[in-house]
Formats: structure tokens, sequence, C-alpha cells
């Protein structure tokens, strides 16, 4: 049996990877009256009261709802929200199994943008947090804007930051092994999509200067065409000398590259063009960019890709669950720049700096630690 | 400590009564890759092309949403989203703990109708039904039904079905124990909301044609002022002889009265007005319509309330969870009338014929049998 087989048996035999279960016994006429009539009304008039109440007597303070529209999902495109289903139950997992968190999945079946953000307004009231996931962009920043804007519970896009964070940490600790420094270097990020525009952000945000946004189309710049209002905007921050070209003249003495794009587009002379000990995340899924043995055999220093079974793999996990737990944690009504920015420092302080190295710049997945220190990272940095 | 302040310290210590469980292990990489990327996509793949695989690859099978607005709850009345959740939670517990099934509590932040059913539209992929709940009326009845036209899944207002399938299983019993037939009875159902109205539509399927339905105001009929668009339907329904008066005057020579109303409304003359044999049901909760030693007294042969602590508790417990059940494991796309008279039958079922008396015309809201009876009959009549 392929591994995708048993994927697929293992689907059918969980039926669902997810289940509530009560914390509240029901067994005699006594403990109904607590957990229900008449007892619960007593909760629910306080709350009546005091809203914030709803945090002490309610599940509201450990439990997110994971919304996605199905637009974007894995590689798989838009395949609707019934299909979305078992990666958003998958990542309901991941927060309860990673970060102790309660998550609902929420598969909308609407791609409106206006209705979206009106749902999720509407279910609001009963999640302490809201994890938007594989919605497309552009509509995806528009969504989390305007819901940021109108909720006082946290909207976090993890496509977009989740990615950016765990890419901005391996970048920390890359830079460490290489020893450069920041503004020194030349950054490529190729996608321009969700994640591209993210990661390009936040390193803009912890202070890189030179970074080249490229799509298929190559380098954008205020002279490329058919850009999105979101990619406008990215042109005006990016590309500080407004260089025009394809990927390989972007390439060209880069110290890092970043990919969020599509399998096998990197080529060795690409790698052999950029600066002496390159750094290559090659992200794409489960296809990266460029092979990491062929990556390196072209010269680059570290390669990280999305993939357990290489080095250096450059995973959300590490990087969602203990965000949302410091957000919860600390009741932050928003997750602003400085917390990614602390996250990002988090998780790559995770990973001791004697030990640090070409094949070591991440925590594993699995690295227990992770979670409690990217959470109390989260919560020191609260405003 | 009374009751209520141990309900209020328990919900503090509980801070949730529910939480999300995952039946899937991700303990190793090999899990990672089974449970999420990359192995998730093949059931993903699978119900893009076939919705209906949903039921067999995610949680759908087995899972409802139970949807409230807050603006009809318990005897508390619109409190909003925020403080209708204790009793979402509590809901959601007694679908686990009395029918297996998982239950998210959503609470919508919006009381406009059309917003509602769009809201209720939008979430529905991920769940197998829609346990509608606490809404007030006339707008409940709107909502359910547009509902029901355009989703595929099961949509029940408990509020108004499943107390009408409770108390028309009491009524079937009580009419074995005081031997009087269907055809011959006069009926009075006091409070035309949700639950008096739907109790009423119910008793007329079973076959009761003499029934008079009143609110505060008295008799309706087709002379009444102020009615609502639902309530006008039920006058062309129901009173045949469009009598008008006092809920005094409807209860002299009746037979049958179900209070869904307020508090000690319900005199001794009244019930001394009735017809010999009379059965009453006095729902109002925590007091009810009239406090069944008095009732008895006056001269009632049989009285319910909703309470625990008195003989003949008219509970939805014993309907909801099994009606549910039944619906989901027969993927039923919704519950007719015939389910619900089924369901009514299975309950009244349960109390074996030899042991029927004053005092016991209802299953108790522990025995576990009652579900099982109650789910088997729902699929029985799936159409």
């Amino acid at each position: 049996m392929t591994q995708y087989e048993k994927a697929l048996k293992q689907h059918e035999l969980w039926n669902g990877k997810l289940e509530t279960v009560s914390k509240a016994p029901v067994r005699t006429r006594e403990d109904l009256a607590i957990a229900y009539t008449p007892g619960v009304a007593e909760p629910c008039k306080i709350i009546a009261e005091n809203r914030a109440a709803a945090y002490t007597y309610t599940w509201k303070s450990n439990t997110i709802a994971v919304v996605s529209d199905g637009s974007a999902v894995l590689g798989l495109g838009n395949i609707g929200p019934y299909a979305a289903m078992p990666v958003m139950e998958g990542k309901a997992v991941l927060f309860k199994e990673f970060g102790g968190i309660n998550a609902v999945p929420i598969c909308l079946d609407t791609q409106d943008t206006e209705e979206i953000i009106k749902a999720v307004t509407y279910l609001a009231p009963g999640f302490g947090g809201i994890n938007l996931e594989d919605i497309s962009a552009p509509r995806c920043f528009e969504i989390e804007e305007r819901l940021k804007q109108t909720l006082d519970i946290p909207v976090f896009h993890d496509d977009q930051h989740g990615t950016a964070i765990v890419v901005l940490a391996g970048i920390i600790n890359a830079l460490k092994v290489v020893k450069k420094q920041v503004s020194d270097c030349k950054v490529i990020v190729n996608g321009a999509g969700s994640a591209g525009i993210a990661i390009t952000k936040l390193l803009l945000t912890y202070g890189f200067s030179n970074v080249l946004l490229c799509d298929k189309s190559g380098i954008l710049s205020k002279a490329s065409e058919g850009l999105n209002w979101m990619q406008k905007n990215m042109v005006e921050i990016t590309n500080p000398k407004q260089e025009t070209g394809s990927l390989a003249d972007a390439m060209r003495e880069a110290d890092i590259f970043v990919g969020v794009s599509a399998p096998n587009i990197i080529t060795p002379d690409m790698v052999k063009s950029m600066n002496t000990d390159s750094i290559l995340f090659a992200m794409a899924n489960p296809v990266p960019e460029i092979m990491p043995d062929i990556a390196k055999a072209a010269g680059a220093r570290i390669v990280g890709t999305g993939r357990s079974d290489f080095p250096n793999q450059i995973n959300n996990v590490v990087a969602f669950p203990g965000i949302f737990k410091g957000a919860l944690e600390g009741r932050a009504r928003q997750i602003t720049e400085e917390m990614k920015l602390a996250a990002a420092k988090a998780i790559a302080s995770v990973v001791p700096e004697e030990k640090l190295n070409e094949n070591y710049i991440m925590p594993e997945a699995f690295d227990s630690t992770v979670t409690e220190v990217v959470a109390q990272a989260v919560k020191d940095h609260i405003s």
C-alpha cells in the first residue's frame, strides 16, 4: 500500500479526524440541572451583563475557528468547501495536538469576499480567534484586513503569516551560519500570491531592504502589467532599483531565494549565478522549485524545503499553534507585526547556537518546546 | 451553596463545557504525512469529484451545528449571541452524551432573518445537520422553512419540533391511561410562539381536530387582532367553531391543556371547568402554569411539567438526540412530519403498557434505551 492509499484508507476509518467531547458530566438529574437548565441561566445572565465573562464561562477563551472557502487548498487549487474539509480537520487536529487549542473546521459555501466577511463576523461570538486558511489571493488580503478592523479577536491567515514567520525564522538562523548581515543581502521571493507577499512584507519589516518579488512573468516592478491591487502595493515597497527582467535575471548575485511557487523552476545555472554562501528555501510542495541535492551541487550553501524528508523543513506547524496559544492566553485583540517578529525570533532561538549548521537551522516539527517558547514570546509582545 | 451558585462555579471551572479532540495521531512524521500533507490530498481529491464522499472522509456524517442568534434563550429572552453560548454548549453536550453526535455551538451575531439564512447556508458544508435553537418567533419559522428548502441536510428547530414531539408522546400515553379517543378530545394549547404553534401543528397532523390556540389575549380566531403571519395561518387550521373569549372560556370542557406560556396563569377554577379525566401539561419553566399538586387537587387526572422534580417530565432530551441520530445514520435530507410522528410514538412506546399510570407516562430522561428506539423509528420513516 502506498502512502497515498494508506492516507485514504485511514481517512475512511477515522470518518472525521476530529470529535467534540463533553467536559461536563450529565449522568444524573443534578448534573443536568447544573450543566443545562435551570443552572445554565446563571452564566448566561452574567455574560449578558458583561460580554467579557464569555471568556470565563464558555470555551471561547481556548477555541478558534479554522475558516476556509476552499478556493486555494494545498496544491489542489479551488476545490470548494466540501473537498477542503479534510485539510481543515487536519489543521484543527494540529491546533489541538500541538497547541492544546480547540479548533472547529468551518468550510464556507461562498467565495464572495463580502459574504465571507459577513459570515465570519456573524459566527465570531463563540470563538476566541479566527484562523483563515486556504483562501486565494488577492481576496485573502481584503478579507483578513477587514475582519481585523471589525472583530475584537485575533484574525490570522496562516498561509500568509504562518509561512512568513517560519521563513523569517529560517533566514535568521541561516544568516548566522553564513555570517551575513541583513543589510547586505539581496533577497528574491518567487510567487506573488498570499504566501509570497506576506513573506516579502515580513522580511521588509524585519529590516531587509533589497527584496525583489517575482512571479511567472519575472520581476515585479512599476512597469509590470496585470498586477492585482496588492501586487501594485508591493512594487511600491520592493525592488528599490525598479529592476526588470526574468527570475533568472533577478537571481544573479542574490543572497537569499525563497520560493513559494512551482516545482522544478530553478535551474542549477540560476543557483550558480547567486552570491557565495547562498540560501535557498524551495518550498513548493510536494515537489520543490529545485531538489536539495541539485541545489547543493550547484553551490547553494543552505537549502530548506517544505518536506520532512530533507533537512531544514520550513513548516508552519512550529508557528501557528504557539502564536494562537500566546494570543489566546494573553487575550490579544490582534496579532500584530511585533508579535509575528517575536514569534519568528522565538522559533529561531529554539535551535541552540552551538548546534546551528547548514543542515540544522529549523526546530523539528515535533520539538515539544517550540509551542511554549513561541507562545511566551507572543504574549510578551501583546501591546 | 445554592444550586445556582454551584452552577456558576462549575461553569467557571469547566471554562467551556465542550472541547474538540483529535481522533488522528500526529506523533511522528509519518502520522503527519497521513493526517495532513501530503496524504490529506487524497480524500480531498475524491470529495472534489463526488461531494457525497464527504460523508466517508470527514466528520460530516456524525456532526451537527447548534445554531442560535440568542434572541429567545430559555426564559431569559433576547440576551444575544455571547450570553447564549452556555446554553448552546450545554445542548451540544447533550447531543454527544445522549446521542453520540458531535455538535458545535454557533452563536450568530445577527438577528436579521436573511442574514441568518445566509450564514447557516454558508457554514453548512462541514455539517451533517443543523439544529436551530432559541430563535424567536415568527422569524424562526421562516428561517427554518427557507433553510429546509435550500439545504440538503436536515434542519430542525428543536424549540418547535422537539417540544411538539415530546408533548405528543406524553398525550399518546396519557390518553391510554384515561381511555379517551383522539377524535373526542378538545385540546387547548396556550402560548402562540414557536413551541405552541409547532405543538398545535403536530397535534393536528396526528389527528386532533378540535384544537384551540391561545395566547395572552385569549383564544386565537380570525377575529383576533395583531397576529403575526404564522398566527394568521394557524387560525385557518385551528378553532373549527371560531370561538372567541379568554383562556378561561377556552378551557371549559377541554380534555387536554398544554401550556408553553407563563408561570401561575392557570387557576383551580379553570381546571375544575375542564372535562373529567383532564390532562394538563404545564410546561412553563422553571415555574409551571399551575403547580401539579394544585392542579391535581382541582381535579386534573394527569399532570406533566418540564421539571425533573415532579412526575411526568416532558423533556426534549428524550427526542432530539435520537431524532438526529436516526436522521444522520439514515442520511435523511429532511426531518419530515412522518419522522416526527414516528419519533413521538417511539418515545411513548418506551413506557411499557403494563406500567403506564397517571404518574408514569414519559420515559425517564436518563433511560438509555430511548435514543436508540427513537433513532430506529426515524430511520424507518425516511422517505
